[in-house]
């Protein structure tokens, strides 16, 4: 059934996700290849709903569990109102994190374990594995340190940092797991050095 | 951890568990037995946002498999915030629908398969399952003459037919596979006659 080519970026809060996905957009607007952006978790109406429990503030008692089926659910509706039909139609499909943040974040960080997550996300996982999942590889402690140009003590945000650095882990384990998919980027380089490893990458699994 | 008993009650739409449910609770009032009633989907805040997704006409694209892990996700944080709660505290707690309505409408009638539903719920399997599910036998061709005093031939109807058709049958399964915890109450009875095996029941498994 699927023709077109399925790509994910995952990476660490503040890895430079967003500046690779908004040169790649202009990249692909002028190179008139056909394709679609697309996010998760998010899509069609369905999915932006589950988004907004998921991302409501005041939902602080969500349990690990609860917030996990969350993300699967709204990640199977993505799938097949937004993914399928591109895939079908023969587009190249870019989607904002996947699966693989879900291990990460969930599995990993949150400690619900990698079992618990790659079932209930065996849909996602037997049927719409991505053709290539770029890793932009930045640690927390490098993100962070681009972002306020200097190193913070503060109790507070060392917990945020305990828990980024298992997401940071998580992906190194997915990586280390999936050497055929999961493509690292160095994501200390600048970024144009970083999206010409992209495009490369892009044009080894002839997306481009 | 758990102390309290955790009873739920299942069967076909139009099978009487309101009815049933009603009388219990004037007599479990009356007796003077700790207890809460809930429901699923339901309980809390987060609980009731996703009840809303999933109850809302307008969401007709909703996805077999996306319907399936909101109704997980929604059982995890009404487990956490509502069951556990009232089991600690000792309390009988009474459940109209529960995990068994999942298999049966999801894993049976909708097709998702036995093995799918089974390990999205699998923490509900494994750390909540119930001392007693109470299940209401009444076939659907049996609830819709009760209801409509006639058989009806309408071609839609029919088509709803065949679908509450596999929820009995999955119920019927369910029964067969957990004879232990399952219980059969014959729905063709009385409502005072049905009473009076469910409050039996309960005494069986030192609920009263």
């Amino acid at each position: 059934m699927k023709t077109g080519k399925f790509i994910t970026f995952e990476g660490c809060d503040g890895c430079g996700k967003s500046t690779q996905l908004r040169l790649l957009s202009e990249f692909l607007k002028e190179s008139g290849v056909p394709h679609i952006f697309t996010r998760e978790p998010g899509g069609g109406k369905i999915s932006e709903s589950i988004r907004e429990i998921l991302l409501n503030g005041k939902n602080t008692e969500m349990t690990d569990e609860c917030e996990a089926l969350l993300y699967a659910a709204a990640r199977a509706q993505h799938l097949r109102e937004i993914v399928e039909p591109a895939l079908q139609a023969g587009k190249l499909v870019i989607c904002d994190r996947y699966v693989d943040s879900s291990l990460a974040y969930q599995a990993y960080a949150r400690g619900l374990g990698v079992e618990f997550v790659e079932k209930i996300n065996a849909f996602a996982l037997e049927r719409y594995l991505p053709d290539l999942t770029v890793f932009i590889d930045l640690s927390p402690q490098d993100a962070f340190k681009r972002k306020n140009g200097a190193d913070e003590n503060d109790r507070l945000e060392q917990a945020g940092m305990a828990f980024h650095q298992k997401v940071y882990e998580g992906y190194q384990a997915i990586a280390t797991e999936y050497p055929e998919r999961v493509k690292r980027v160095d994501g200390k380089k600048t970024p144009q050095g970083i999206f010409e490893e992209v495009v490369k990458l892009l044009k080894e699994k002839q997306c481009l």
